[in-house]
């Protein structure tokens, strides 16, 4: 399975392989400084709401260790200045913010302003985000891998697997599991417009392992639900709302509006890391826009007129009336997810 | 406006918009051989329903020209076998069926055996086709335009337009219409994949006549409903059984599911000739099948993992309890389908 990062202890430093040159080139690239881990995740060499918050969790170890300050007060200032600018890096996964929350907890909880202890409970505590995040993508997988009959033939969209995560994934998880069960399953994989991360990086996880996988353009999804031939829908998420509302890649919406159609059971895989009780429904979520180019261009090329306008939302929301169980790290959620999701919290 | 094919008279010959190559470069390839034309409409350098079918009978019109027959009856064995040829270049729009029959006919009704005047019997009625798609499109652009409001926002999906027909287009032409009528309309283009007809030809149509038009991929119009930025959705057709169900491009029954969940009229445009009353349901109409490296491929360059299985239909089948019209060169025909399409052919 590849690995989406890795941590270096004698050097100090994560290495991230560079997911926009998946699948032509594994290459990774080491990031010991904390802009390193910034510049990577906006340039999506890492991506995943999982990925990058643990990503930037290590962001954040890399930010502490090169802070000299006289106090803890100034230390905390330096500190929140690198994890502001982490957490600005991309406005949708909660993820984000989430795992540089946890490390500024950890050092506010610290009875020490010794920088070496500071710094090693800061590592602990990334160490700590990313194997967790393994351990409850496989919970996470065990709860869900029920939902997938034997014989099964599962449609995802973008990628929420291993690569998207520490390791095992959440909705490629779940397939990972059922298989591990001993399950013949199948999956589709929706390529993913604009940066195809079904095509490249999906299709790359189910290939090497050895699941069945069938590629098709995104707008073939309804027509394939309405041949039968789809049992189920599982993606991952970006950020959940208190109501159960899912942001996740662009297209997840129009998937679940057709699984609804077609009566095919639509389920959402993530961490409870992915919940964020702070805002009441998915109209509350940041929806990221991101740069015309990736739509116009693909690899250098211009594949519609110059100057076109272009709108290129990178995540869509979808309320949570047409989701039928959210799969988290600590059980299945089911609807009424407002009252529900804060029971696991 | 670009046009997709001019006869050539002196030359006797079909020239060709070579639409692979659009939007980086416009190029006209000169066809005098209906072999020519097999190949252009088979590598897609014309599509489009009724622009292959006119291309088609042009085809039938070069292939007459060659023929040195010893009787009528050789010689319109000669004919069929070109006929059955240039049908069989594509599967699943009947205009091109549609057209070289109506040849036939005019072949089999005429009252002589001199070649040169079947010659310019065939080429007259390969004209007549050509003329009477472009005010047909016109009618229909005008029995159709009143179903955008000024200030409206259509959707629409691949490239119905001046492209894909003699000219003025018919999803398009209906836009044009409208435009012509004094209103203000916008229009999402869809991109298409895995061929950006949406991208590389309905942007450039609608640029080219300053309509205002913003370029989405496929996956992002079920959110653009959701966010209440389309009025309505207009699409063509390859063929419409006699129930009303029509193929259409891949990715146009998504759309027609999220329009019904959105309760946003969904219109489709098509000349009459696009009607098969000979098949009961859509269920009947064969879907084409392209290569998988269309899905797999972008200019060369490979998109996914070497290897990947394919699903690539080329059109899929939108079931008539979807559609709120169809807008046709014969008047607008409104459900029940089944009583009210054969009322018009």
């Amino acid at each position: 399975m590849l690995e989406a990062m890795r941590w270096l202890p004698n050097e100090e430093c994560l290495e991230l392989l560079d997911q926009t040159r998946l699948p032509a080139e594994i290459t990774y690239v080491k990031c010991c400084e904390y802009r390193d881990i910034v510049s990577a995740i906006k340039r999506l060499a890492v991506r995943g709401a999982p990925a990058i918050g643990t990503a930037a969790a290590y962001g954040l170890v890399m930010a502490a260790r090169n802070i000299s300050a006289k106090s803890k007060k100034e230390y905390s200032y330096q500190l929140r200045g690198a994890a502001r600018e982490l957490a600005a890096t991309r406005p949708t996964a909660v993820n984000l913010s989430w795992a540089l929350d946890r490390l500024l907890q950890k050092f506010d909880d610290a009875d020490t302003d010794n920088h070496g202890e500071l710094y090693g409970l800061l590592l602990e505590e990334a160490h700590a985000i990313y194997r967790e995040d393994i351990s409850g993508n496989r919970r996470m997988g065990n709860y869900g891998q029920g939902f997938i009959p034997q014989g099964g033939s599962v449609l995802t969209h973008c990628n929420a697997g291993a690569l998207a995560t520490a390791g095992y994934g959440t909705a490629l998880g779940v397939i990972r599991a059922a298989r591990e069960a001993g399950k013949n399953v199948s999956v589709y994989a929706c390529e993913t417009r604009p940066l195809l991360q079904g095509a490249r990086l999906t299709a790359l996880e189910m290939m090497q392992e050895n699941i069945p996988v069938t590629l098709i353009t995104d707008n073939m999804a309804g027509f394939l639900m309405a041949k039968g031939k789809v049992d189920l829908v599982i993606v991952g998420a970006d950020r959940i709302s208190a109501n159960g509302d899912v942001a996740n890649k662009i297209g997840t919406y129009g998937l679940a509006v057709m699984a609804k159609a077609h009566n095919i059971p639509f389920y959402v895989a993530a961490p409870v890391s992915t919940v964020d009780l702070k805002l009441a429904s998915g109209d509350e979520i940041p929806i990221e826009e991101r740069d015309h180019t990736e739509v116009t261009h693909h690899g250098g090329r211009l594949l519609a007129p110059a100057g076109v306008n272009v709108w290129n939302p990178a995540f869509d929301v979808t309320p949570h009336n047409l989701i039928t169980a959210i799969i988290t790290d600590k059980g299945v959620v089911w609807p009424p997810y407002k009252e529900n999701l804060k029971k696991i919290i």
